[in-house]
């Protein structure tokens, strides 16, 4: 299957080489699969399709089959798809992207445990998901010393390689070798009271070892692949998203004029989407230079940053590219390397350093309300759609927390502006900048009504701009506190509405009842 | 007013000593003053009172006079009471818990932000408040070169002295002189990019000086007082406290025979009340020892702990004793010095050492939700009680999130646990443990589902049980989403009911309309 030389040098553990198949026989019924893979990057890509044929002829016997899985963050439908289609996934952590599986937990059929992404090493060290019995790990090549070179993102796999009992590496030639010195695994990590400062403070400082060591006694399978990371191609962004990048690159201009950001801004950090996208694109349009990142994922936008020089240094946890990007990326490696550092998820998110750093945070959210709390996660406060990632380990410690999206959806029938948000994933704590298409709303240092009054203002659709102001006038006038005034009868009407008539609305009433 | 020798030795200053009602007249409407004061100690006694005199005779003559008040937490009546009375206040933070002002603040008439203690100086030097005019700082003496002796509270005080324009000083002759030596400010934050790791390794490492600086120049009026800190004595824990703690304690003592905690457990947040109080005294029962405790307030409680040996070292920004226990504490000062060290309000919250030290926070909160979001800050959504305080910087990144309160309250009309908070400053992300009388539910490694049964089981009062138990049941079968099934329409009617009826009982429905 692997074009050209081997990659697995070490040649105590050619024994150890099979067929996905035969890899898959290690992972029995019930057990705790720890998998790599981050943003549809580095996920292993053979041994969970036998493990999904393993389960679905047990199932056909009638046995139950499924597996508790743990990765870094999101996989690819040749992980999560695959194993949930057959009805394999008993429990899932600590985020997911996956239709099938999405679908799946919202049938309440999966127990899914939506977790910060920097939490989640520590959580297995602390012991809170039981014993790990298989890692299951892609790597892009095994060196003779027998230290592994990862892959194209690096997650959990320090943790899982030392905390599994056992495990199965994927290697992967489709993987770049010249990925080989892009990382950074820092083993200084430690249970309290043991834990000492984590020695980074640049985001390009290397503080790890560009390799993650496995004992070969635990290796009990290695697979060899080659086969490309799940790569979709980015639209061009579309108007809104430009709008909404261009009011948050003005405003990032008007801190630096009156000097709470210095030119060179702050670490940048940039969740996944077409918003962001468009947001690194303004940031490469020549009024920026000189600038960092410290993020989870590297994409498309981030980079053309970097090709085009505006970006000196990029620190994620793993690369995420578009097919065309990828070609970039691998023709240019070495001049990239210079200027990439892929490390543990949790150093990439660690609070610690995003707090040192004072990443400046920009992700997306399904919802924001009046007063400046955030729904990154559940539609209609129920249905989960992805997971907190790790918006929270960047907003709750960040210098500024920006969350961004469209004013609507759905054609308008959804706002994404509302009295109240229907689950909270950032509070009004850790809520710095709200934008729309609309326009930006900067609520630092003020009061809940001086933020509801800049919130409607600035970010809600003229369609929904009077229902909010009518409904915080009445709230001011009827609230039963006025420090954070509410309905508490009709907060969550406007969500109520769209599951019963699938609109917000409210003309709908009239028409459907 | 100062009894024995003056605590002003720096010559270059005595010629700034004055009444509070001269230093009073350094306040002009409309300005933003930064005041000292953390839980009841610390605050300035005298000028604020002579700043409420001013305030009244101007609005005795139709004019306009409010200012703006900075503090590191609550104060007392003689401030935030005094200026509240006289509608002295535009606008509050980060915390308070005075009725006068709470009431205000409730009726819509003061702008009060709620924020995370450990954000509030990074904040200030940020430049979110604008600048501060006038700080007005109680310190316990002033030596020779000028150093300033601090007292009973730290809180924000460094960066009020370092950022405002002019300083008034209170010095209280009332406060221990033994208090010198006892605090350690830390001098090395910066704004990113700047900054670097904070190198405190265990809660009782000295990594600053024990004395504030103040550039004599900025230092226009000095204010002799001998006064008290508001200082309340601790009624002994009722049965419900005690069952609390008990349950917290059997958890704790659980996990040590588990291995997921040191024997000497790891150190420990403490939240203010009646509550953690009676924790503290469980852990002084003998099955503890060697223990350490890195958090905001030294209540009785605590130095109780440090007299029987139990806790080997204190770390705090503030000391809030009763009368007795400030007695105790001042015969034994010499003693309890080696025991316990005083910081600024953001190393003694910072997240980046909560995180390393492995925090175990303890906090009271007002409601938690079956999914185990928790309300800290608004009772029915939207009247606020306190604050956040300090519970979100040790609840987000400590090691355990612990939240305590009675299942019920006011006479069992209101049900601490609802379906759905309303009001979240804790989210479901960030909440570990939920302790109530009935019993705790361990949240960690749940999903929402398996969260709610804990929580319902464990920790509802028996009155409630059956209604949490049929809302559950009911959202599991009709919620739109079923990752964390919810009814839109009749998850805040509890909260509504007791709005419109006074009480959350279902019963009231029939008997009131």
């Amino acid at each position: 299957m692997s074009t050209g030389p081997s990659r697995i040098k070490d040649p105590r553990l050619l024994d150890r080489v099979m067929s996905a198949e035969d890899a898959a026989r290690f992972i029995q019924p019930g057990m705790t699969v720890a998998m790599s893979g981050f943003t549809g990057s580095g996920y292993p890509k053979a041994v969970p399709r036998a493990l999904a044929s393993r389960i679905e002829a047990a199932h056909a016997k009638g046995d139950d089959f499924r597996v508790r899985v743990l990765t870094g963050a999101s996989t690819a439908p040749e992980l999560d798809g695959a194993l949930a289609k057959v009805n394999g996934i008993e429990l899932r952590l600590p985020y997911q992207s996956d239709p099938i599986l999405r679908d799946q937990i919202n049938a309440g059929r999966i127990e899914y445990l939506d977790i910060h992404l920097s939490h989640v090493a520590q959580y297995a060290w602390f012991g809170l998901f039981g014993p790990l019995d298989v890692a299951l790990v892609e790597v892009s090549a095994i060196r003779e010393d027998g230290l592994l070179v990862p892959s194209s993102s690096i997650g959990n796999n320090k943790t899982w390689l030392e905390q599994a009992k056992a495990v199965v590496l994927e290697v992967n030639s489709w993987q770049p070798e010249a990925l080989d010195g892009m990382h950074d695994v820092y083993y200084g990590t430690a249970l309290p009271p043991d834990r000492r400062p984590i020695p980074l403070l640049h985001p390009g400082d290397r503080i790890g070892e560009p390799y993650l060591h496995c004992p070969p006694e635990k290796i009990v399978a290695i697979v060899e692949t080659h086969a490309p990371d799940r790569s979709s191609a980015f639209s061009a962004p579309d108007a809104q998203s430009e709008q909404i990048a261009g009011h948050l690159l003005e405003f990032l201009e008007h801190e630096v004029a009156h000097g709470r950001l210095p030119p060179k801004l702050l670490p940048l950090q940039s969740g996944v989407g077409n918003i962001t996208n468009a947001v690194l694109a303004g940031l490469g349009r020549g009024k920026f230079s000189g600038l960092s990142a410290y993020t989870e994922v590297i994409q498309d936008g981030m980079l053309d940053l970097v090709a085009n020089g505006t970006l000196e240094i990029a620190s994620a946890t793993a690369l995420s590219l578009s097919p065309d990007a990828t070609e970039r990326f691998v023709r240019d490696i070495d001049r990239y390397r210079q200027h990439i550092v892929l490390r543990p998820q949790e150093i990439s998110n660690h609070p610690e350093l995003v707090r040192r750093l004072g990443c400046i945070a920009m992700n997306g959210m399904i919802e924001a309300d009046i007063y400046g709390n955030v729904n990154s996660t559940h539609v209609m406060g129920s249905r989960i759609q992805n997971g907190i990632g790790g918006s929270g380990d960047f907003a709750r410690n960040g210098y500024l927390s920006c969350f961004m999206s469209t004013s609507t959806a759905k054609n308008g029938s959804i706002s994404r502006i509302v009295p109240m948000v229907s689950h909270v994933d950032h509070t009004e704590h850790d809520v710095s900048i709200v934008v729309t298409e609309q326009g930006l709303a900067d609520l630092r240092g003020l009061s809940p009504k001086q933020r509801a009054r800049q919130v409607i203002a600035r970010c809600a659709h003229p369609a929904y701009r009077p229902m909010l102001e009518e409904y915080f006038e009445r709230a001011c006038s009827k609230s039963f506190g006025k420090h954070t005034p509410h309905l508490l009868d009709e907060a969550l009407s406007w969500h109520q509405r769209y599951v019963t008539h699938g609109t917000m609305r409210p003309d709908a009433n009239n028409s459907n009842t």
